[in-house]
C-alpha cells in the first residue's frame, strides 16, 4: 500500500463526521424558502477545496444558485482534470418514508443515510477528499485539477451551460470526471457511458373558473382532473411505448453488438422486485429491463394534484388540475424537439371542453462517452485499484445534462466514475451511501489522478 | 302587510349581525382540527333556538358531531312541522381562489360573503328567525314545531340516520321542511322535488414500495399516477356516459311528462357558461343540461394527488397516487350497490402491474318527493307571499340523503324550500347569500308555517 492509502484508511473518522456535516445541510435547489442553505451548503463546499489546498477557490453567481469554484494547477505540462459534481439536493419530507430525519444522517448497518447522502454530496465529497490526502501525501497533485460543483443539478441546471459558455477557456480540461452515479455493487464496479435527456414540464388543465359543487354542475361540465387522465392515460399505448408520433424518429437503434454487452448487466425479475417493491415489472414490449431505464427513452408522471385532497370527503368538482411529467432521452433524441412533439400531441387528445397549458421547466441532452479512449482506461484502472475487480460498462437511465454540454464544448471524454449503489434510494426516502463506497471511493478517486497523471495530455483528449 | 311582517323587516340589520357572527365559527366537519369550531357552532345554534322562544333545546352527542334541538309544542291539535339543516361547513382554503377571508363575512354588492353563507347556515338562520319573529308577533307559533340541525351532513351524515331511528317517536311530525337547496332566481323561485344519492370513496394505486428516482427505475414500473390515470380515464364512455357494467340498471326512466317538466326549467348555454366559466358543456349523450344534473346519475372526480407537488421539477416515480371519486345516484339507485359495481369494475381494469384499495366514505340514498301533495301547496303559496311569484318544481343535482330517510321513516311529505341561489358557491371558492335571499327567505318561511297551521295533520301527512 502507498503512503496515499495508508492516509486514506487513517482519516476514515473524520472523513464520516465531515461527510455528516455537509449532509445536514437542507439544500434543496428547487423550493425557493431553502435559498439561505443553498447557500450555506456553497460555502461548506467551497472551505472543503480550500482545506483541501486548492486554489483560486470562489463562490460565483448565477441567476439562482451559485457555482463553487477552486483549481491547482501546479503540475505544468501535466493532463488538467475538471471535476465536476453538485452540492444541491432534491426534496425530502419525513412524511415519505424516512426512518430517520433526511437532514439528521444516520449511520445503520454500515451505510449512511441522509439526503445528498449518494446524490450528490458524498460523491462530490469523494472527490475533494482524494485530492487533499494526495496533497497531504506528497505536497502536489500528479494533475492539474479544476473543481466546478454546481447548486442547480436537481433543478435541470439551467443556469449552468451559459456559465460554462461565458468562462470556457477558464474551465477548459484535457479530461473531465463526474462521480453521480452508481456502480452495479461493491463486489462488481461499473462504468456509465451512456445518460438519457430530460424535458420536464407541467401540463394544467382547466375547466370551470372556480371550484363547483359537485351535485349543482356534475354532469355537465368536464372535470378537469378526469381529462387530466385521459390525457395522460392516452399518453401511452398498450404495449408500454410512448404514444407521441414522432417521439421515436430520432432514437439511435441499439446494435446487436450493444444489446448484447447490456445484456450482459440486466437486471433479473425477483433482482428487480427487491429493489422496487413493485408486484410485476411493466413497460416497453420488446425491451429487457436494463434497455427500457437505460437505452430507451420513457415519459413518467412525477406528481399529480387537483381538488379537494385533504381528509375526508368534499363533493367538489375542481377548476383544474395539474401533472408534472417528464421524458428521459436517449441519442439522438433533442429534448425542444421533443417537447414540441408532445405539445402537438396534447393539443390533439384535448378535448374543447376544457383548456390546458404546457410549462417546460428543464431541457437536457443525452449523452454517449466512447468507451475505447485512454482516459477511460485509466478509470478502468482505478476501479481495479479502489475495489479490485474490472468494471462493466453500462448504460444508465439518469440524466447529467452537463456531460453533452462538456462532450460538446471541449471535444474531451467525460468520465462518469461514480460511487453510489444501485438501492442508494436517490431521489426517494431513506437515502443513503455505503460507508464502503465513501472509503474506496476515495481510494479510486485518488488512484484516477495517479492513473491520468501517467498520461500525456493530448493523449487522453481523444476520444 | 301584516304584523310578522313588518316586524321582520324592522329586524333586517340584527338579521345581518347575528348571521356574520355564525359565519365566523369555521365549523369545517371534515378536519378534525376543527372539532372544536364545530362544537362552538353547535352551541351558537343552541344559542339561536333559546332566543327564538324554543324549550327542551339540547345539544346531543353522536359518535362524531352533534345534532342540536329544539321544540316548541304549545299548538294541540295542529300539525307538527320538523325542521331539518346542517350548522356544518365544508373547508374552505383562501388560496382557492376566495376574494375575502371565508370566515370573515364581508357584504360585496348586496350579497354576504363567506363559508357556509349558503349552505346551509343561512338557510337553518332563517328558520329560527321566522319563528322567533312569529313567537314575537303573536307569542305563538302557527304550528308545532321541531328543529334538527346536525353537524355532519358535508360529511354525508354517517351518524344521522342511527340518530331518527334512536328518537324516532319522538322527531314523528306531518311534514318535514329542509332549507338546503338553491331557487333558481329572486324573480323565479323553484321547488326542488328530486335530490340524488351520494356515494364517495377514495381509490388508491400503488406501485413501488418506496419513491424511486424515474431515470433509475422509470420504463419498468408501472407508474402508480399513469396507472390511476387510466383507471379514471376508463370510468367514463366516449359519450359521457358512466362505463361501469350495471350502473344505470336500477335508474328509474324518465317519463315524457317529467322530460317536458324538466325542459321548462332547462338552462341554456349561455346561462351555463356565465354559471361555470367552462369553455363548453360535456355530459351524457342524449339528455339536456338540466337532466344531466338532476336526472341522471354521474361520477366525478372531487380530488386528486400523488408524487411531487411542490414548486419545480423532482424527477420522481411516485410509490402511489390517490383520488377522491363521487357517484351522484338517481332513484332507484342503491348507494352499497353502485359501490360494490365500481369495485368490481376498478378490479377488471387495474393492471397486475400495480395493487389498488377502495375506501367507501359515505353512502346516501336519493329521493323524489311527489309535489301534487296538500303540503307541497302550501310550499307554493309561502314562495308566492314571500318571492311574489308562483315557484317551477326543479330536481336537483345534489344530495340531500336525510330526504330518503324522512320519507322511509315517517311517510311525509319533505318540502325542499330552500332560499339559496345557482351561482351561490356553494363548496367553491365565494360562497355567498343573497341579503335579497336572507329577508326574502325569513318572510316565506313565516309564510310557510302560516299555511301550514292552516291545514289539519291528517291532511298534510298525505303523500
Amino acid at each position: 500500500m502507498t503512503e496515499i492509502h495508508a492516509l486514506i484508511d487513517a482519516n476514515r473518522e473524520q472523513f464520516l463526521e465531515e461527510l455528516k456535516e455537509y449532509l445536514r445541510i437542507p439544500s434543496i435547489s428547487t423550493l425557493s424558502e431553502h435559498n439561505a442553505d443553498v447557500q450555506r451548503a456553497a460555502a461548506w463546499t467551497a472551505e472543503q477545496l480550500r482545506a483541501a489546498g486548492l486554489t483560486h477557490v470562489q463562490i460565483m453567481p448565477t441567476a439562482r444558485h451559485p457555482v463553487v469554484y477552486g483549481e491547482w494547477l501546479g503540475a505544468p505540462g501535466k493532463p488538467t482534470v475538471l471535476i465536476y459534481g453538485h452540492y444541491d439536493v432534491q426534496p425530502a419530507e419525513l412524511a415519505a418514508g424516512w426512518l430517520s430525519d433526511p437532514f439528521a444522517p444516520e449511520v445503520r448497518d454500515g451505510n449512511l443515510y441522509a439526503r445528498g447522502a449518494s446524490d450528490d454530496k458524498g460523491q462530490v465529497y469523494v472527490n475533494i477528499k482524494a485530492v487533499q490526502m494526495l496533497m497531504q501525501a506528497s505536497g502536489a497533485l500528479p494533475v492539474n485539477v479544476k473543481f466546478l460543483i454546481e447548486g442547480e443539478e436537481e433543478i435541470g441546471s439551467p443556469n449552468l451551460d451559459g456559465f460554462i459558455a461565458a468562462h470556457q477557456e477558464w474551465l477548459r480540461a484535457d479530461v473531465v470526471v463526474i462521480s453521480d452515479t452508481a456502480i452495479q455493487s461493491l463486489q462488481q464496479p461499473s462504468i456509465v457511458y451512456g445518460l438519457r435527456g430530460l424535458v420536464y414540464f407541467e401540463l394544467e388543465v382547466r375547466g370551470p373558473e372556480r371550484d363547483l359543487h359537485s351535485g349543482g354542475f356534475g354532469g355537465t361540465v368536464h372535470n378537469p382532473a378526469q381529462a387530466l387522465c385521459e390525457i395522460i392515460a392516452a399518453l401511452h399505448q398498450p404495449d408500454g411505448s410512448v404514444a407521441v408520433p414522432g417521439f421515436y424518429d430520432k432514437v439511435r437503434p441499439l446494435s446487436a453488438e450493444e444489446r448484447a454487452a447490456i445484456a450482459k448487466t440486466d437486471i433479473s425479475e425477483a433482482e428487480w422486485r427487491r429493489l422496487t417493491g413493485a408486484p410485476q415489472p411493466w413497460g416497453e414490449a420488446g425491451y429487457t429491463l436494463r434497455e427500457r431505464v437505460g437505452a430507451r427513452p420513457t415519459l413518467e408522471v412525477n406528481g399529480i394534484w387537483g381538488g379537494f385532497t385533504g381528509e375526508g370527503s368534499k363533493t367538489v368538482l375542481p377548476a383544474k388540475a395539474t401533472a408534472k411529467i417528464s421524458c428521459r432521452l436517449v441519442p439522438d433524441q433533442d429534448p425542444h424537439e421533443i417537447e414540441a412533439l408532445i405539445r402537438a400531441q396534447i393539443a390533439r387528445l384535448a378535448p374543447p371542453t376544457v383548456t390546458w397549458e404546457m410549462r417546460a421547466l428543464n431541457h437536457g441532452y443525452p449523452a454517449l462517452v466512447p468507451i475505447d479512449s485512454l482516459a477511460m482506461e485509466c478509470a478502468v484502472r482505478a476501479y481495479e485499484r479502489g475495489f479490485g475487480a474490472r468494471p462493466l460498462f453500462l448504460r444508465e437511465g439518469g440524466s447529467i445534462p452537463v456531460v453533452a454540454t462538456f462532450m460538446q464544448t471541449y471535444r474531451v471524454p467525460v468520465l462518469l466514475v461514480g460511487y453510489g449503489l444501485p438501492d442508494d434510494g436517490a431521489h426517494g426516502p431513506n437515502e443513503k451511501f455505503a460507508l464502503e463506497c465513501l472509503y474506496r471511493g476515495v481510494h479510486t478517486a485518488a488512484a484516477l489522478l495517479e492513473e491520468l497523471g501517467k498520461r500525456s495530455p493530448e493523449a487522453l483528449r481523444s476520444l
